[in-house]
């Protein structure tokens, strides 16, 4: 196997990656994580179960990985040219995001495994913190076209979007709406336009 | 034990239900939803596992009634008499919450909980409806004061204080700082000054 992946770079390795990291998803979220053992990942990739104890060999380093493969294909910024239609953008992302049927069953039990377990709970805020980098850069933008105060912390304004959108999801049974994304989005863009992710604020209050 | 609570109301009925609701917090904290078993609960709490069946009958019955019993002990609301005074005291007051090593181990249990079993997630929803209603006056305050749109949407403003703090608690590893807490609340002051959550707002967008 490690023969072939030296001559297949993104071949065989890269499905083998695939399968394992889908198998681990799925047992998640059907079982949580400590319904997650090696060997039933490798029954349910169909691969050999050596190759799952060689190249990840424990759950959090499969967990991990997982992670680190939902952040590689998650969807880039948007730059719609305005920071409303950016965070706007942002908004309806995660609201689709935790809205799937799939992808939200898979965020639920990812976060629940962080409640219970610190490896993965160090996981999912790299994950988070990758998206948030992601997304920063429209504030950047921003900040630049004048739209947004000089040194707006740009991680706390995306997380603040993020944040009544998660919070409904895993505190109500209400169902995500667009209008709650829309929401979730002007109220942050209100917020940093009355300066308070940016440092003058703080020398005003 | 039914004839003595008749007798004394308050008395031995009320420190079985204590005692028992703190068994299974304890439950919950130590091992999750699937480690509760009645009669386990009925050993930690000193209690007969016949009363346990007899009272509660079944585990969502139980930590139905565990979060019944928080949102009764639940702080009131403030009256600060500014909006601002009493959103950061709402903010302050949930950072305090997730901060505390027992209640924060409990509500991370509790959310992991309703993540993977609906009737948990039922009745979280319900303790949050009450908590947040309990709040919700402070806006309705703020509007008779003029400090808030007529008809602005005031569950929706309590629960957009608290969003960023449980997000940061559910997806990150920082601590919460009393600095997240004032930010939490200014960043919804200015979005209710804006008037995000008051139809007027809705109708121009």
């Amino acid at each position: 196997m490690v023969e072939q992946a030296k001559h297949r770079p993104g071949g065989r390795t890269a499905a083998v990656r695939a399968a394992v990291l889908r198998a681990t998803e799925n047992l998640l979220i059907d079982a949580g994580l400590g319904g997650i053992e090696l060997p039933t990942v490798a029954v349910r990739a169909g691969v050999g179960t050596s190759t799952v104890y060689r190249r990840w060999g424990s759950v959090p380093a499969l967990v991990t990985d997982m992670l680190h493969d939902m952040a590689e294909r998650s969807v880039p910024r948007a730059d719609t040219g305005s920071l409303r239609g950016d965070l706007r953008a942002n908004a309806a992302l995660v609201r689709r995001t935790l809205s799937a049927p799939r992808e939200g069953r898979l965020f639920r039990a990812v976060i629940a495994a962080a409640a219970s377990d610190e490896a993965t709970a160090r996981a999912l805020a790299v994950f988070y913190d990758r998206r948030v980098a992601e997304w920063a850069e429209c504030i950047h933008d921003a900040v630049v076209r004048g739209e947004a105060p000089e040194r707006t912390d740009a991680e706390a304004v995306i997380r603040q979007v993020s944040a009544p959108l998660y919070y409904q999801f895993l505190t109500t049974t209400a169902p995500l709406t667009s209008r709650d994304a829309t929401r979730a989005a002007d109220a942050a863009l209100a917020a940093v336009a009355a300066g308070v992710y940016s440092p003058a604020r703080r020398r005003r209050s």
